[in-house]
């Protein structure tokens, strides 16, 4: 498609579970779009999408695809992100990666707007957009170090199946269906794609997501440690994480205790600060049963935090329900936020057909 | 039934999730049975159930249901056992309580014989069998404890909807269905069957397991941190908890995170003090996949132990994954234990049918 004024876009992974949402979180932020170009693998090549009333074919990705391209938004995977990021580059594009592929590369800024917008400015050509359960944690976690500071992170996930891709939410409904009929199922997805054993996820909890490391942490884990450092710019936080896969189709929650800076803050403080932090909806009221769940925050653009209470032991210790839509803040819309982020800050190039 | 040798047992609460699996679980260890009498409200009254191939009708509790009974099994809520718990001790038989009505009392005992059971010998007629969450946790920490000694926990558990009676469970598969078939669903049970709002267990996840209290906490957390302490009896042990429910049948999971009293403790040195552990199984192989899941934990006597890791800033700190059958060794099979530990320790008073 093409408009008269607004950036040449490309998505990369168009027809994924995560470039689907792009697509829609365009659509609906209005983002200045003046040429929308869709890729994928030769695999998914030819399909059809709709995008304001227009019918578009995703194409074979090439790396000509990226000839004049303002901004290439990937979601295909990391080893598609190594293979095309560059060649997107190279051809002028900023690349706005959903992949794990250069996350931790100094060279590359790892964004979440409502936290660290301005290292979008620090730029060579890529931005990588975190990990969905990292995202929403510290979205949440930000403002309460800005208020008062933040020593230690342990987090436990509860993540949904479509984290693992569109596949993985028909295995969890096929799953399901078959379990309830007392017929035999054969998982074949989950816990992760190409590993060697599969297991059930309907009506069962998997504490693997992604692959194991050396350290018996899964790379899940380690993104999670690693990228939350990154992104709130605190080398030394101290971090940990456990993360799960539930029979869940969308959103992502997490348990989370964290040690802050001050010893006299109140669950009031923490409440306070959260009521009216960016893209971060407080939903604590125990005595109503008022408390963030998935189920509900499917569908919304926000992340939902709840369940404070203060540690029992330590006087600086909190704890916390975080749930978003991890399709959402956790993936496409935090992608889109960053390319509005570019827009704002003046960073990407002026519209080439306006 | 009446048998030539063995205790007179009484069930109370003998038609509930948990009663069934006493039943069960009474008849597959052998338990030393001469008579057998199988109680509940009014409401369940005159049902007919199957042990060691004879009918068995279930009568309605009355004060004089006790008369003669050896060893009562409450398991039919903290109501029915306030009411009826010291009616039976009046009249003779030791009581273990599978409800929370007794558990803090300092007169009572609260017993996993894996970690203290030796304290059934102060019982003054009443020993409370813990909570389900908290069982499986202080089975497989009490090792590591007597090991290296244990400062801290803090879990966040995946509990399943049998924690919440027969009723959950109908709830889970019936929401389920409706959903997958694209129908409305109107919860009624879940989270807490008395509480004023009622959520979605199918493809969601409930952060409320029982009521809450006036500090945030919901009863069910308090239950984990104060059971913990008394059975452990380590009063000053640090504890935190949160307590989730998830759309799984059976199976409880949780993960915990622990700070022993030892700076120089590998992940193999827990693993083996684990490998021995009475009651515990390690499953704990990252390189081939294992690791335990409630799918694979419902059904079995055993706690199940894994993704054992040691924390990457705190030298004494690691993170366990632990999962068991909250109906058997979080529930019946506790339950049986205690009452087997009494016989093997002559406390219970000889067969009156010897």
């Amino acid at each position: 498609m093409e408009k008269t004024t607004g950036y040449h876009v490309a998505i990369m992974g168009a027809t994924g579970a995560v470039g689907q949402q792009i697509l829609k979180t365009l659509e609906r932020r209005d983002f200045p779009i003046g040429k929308l170009t869709l890729l994928s693998s030769a695999r998914s090549a030819g399909k059809q999408i709709q995008f304001r009333g227009e019918t578009l074919t995703v194409e074979e990705a090439v790396p000509e695809s990226f000839e004049g391209v303002d901004i290439a938004l990937f979601s295909a995977g990391g080893s598609i992100s190594q293979k095309f990021a560059p060649e997107a580059v190279k051809r002028g594009a900023i690349v706005i990666d959903n992949t794990s592929a250069f996350r931790m590369d100094p060279e590359v800024p790892l964004v979440v707007p409502e936290v660290n917008e301005a290292a979008v400015k620090e730029h060579k050509g890529l931005i990588a957009n975190p990990n969905c359960s990292t995202i929403q944690m510290v979205a949440a976690l930000e403002p309460i170090r800005e208020a008062f500071g933040l020593n230690k992170v342990i987090v436990s996930t509860y993540q949904a199946v479509s984290g693992a891709g569109a596949q993985a939410i028909d295995e969890l409904n096929n799953q399901t269906k078959s379990i309830l009929n007392e017929e035999e199922i054969k998982p074949e997805i989950l816990p992760v794609g190409g590993a060697d054993k599969h297991y059930q996820i309907a009506f069962n909890v998997i504490p693997q997501i992604d692959q194991f490391t050396d350290n018996g942490y899964t790379l899940e884990e380690l993104k999670m440690i690693n990228e939350t450092k990154k992104i709130m710019n605190l080398p030394s936080l101290k971090v940990a994480a456990t993360c799960v896969r539930l029979p869940v189709e969308t959103g992502h929650s997490e348990s989370v205790y964290i040690e802050i800076g001050q010893n006299d803050v109140t669950v009031e403080d923490i409440k306070k600060v959260l009521s009216t932090a960016p893209g971060v909806t407080l939903q604590d009221d125990p005595s109503e049963q008022v408390y963030p769940m998935p189920a509900m925050a499917a569908g919304e653009d926000d992340i939902f935090v709840g369940r404070i209470r203060q540690d029992l032991d330590e006087k600086n210790g909190f704890h916390l329900w975080i749930v978003s839509d991890n399709l959402l803040k956790g993936a496409a819309l935090n992608t889109v936020q960053i390319a509005e982020s570019l827009v704002k800050l003046g960073i990407v190039s002026t519209p080439q057909h306006s």
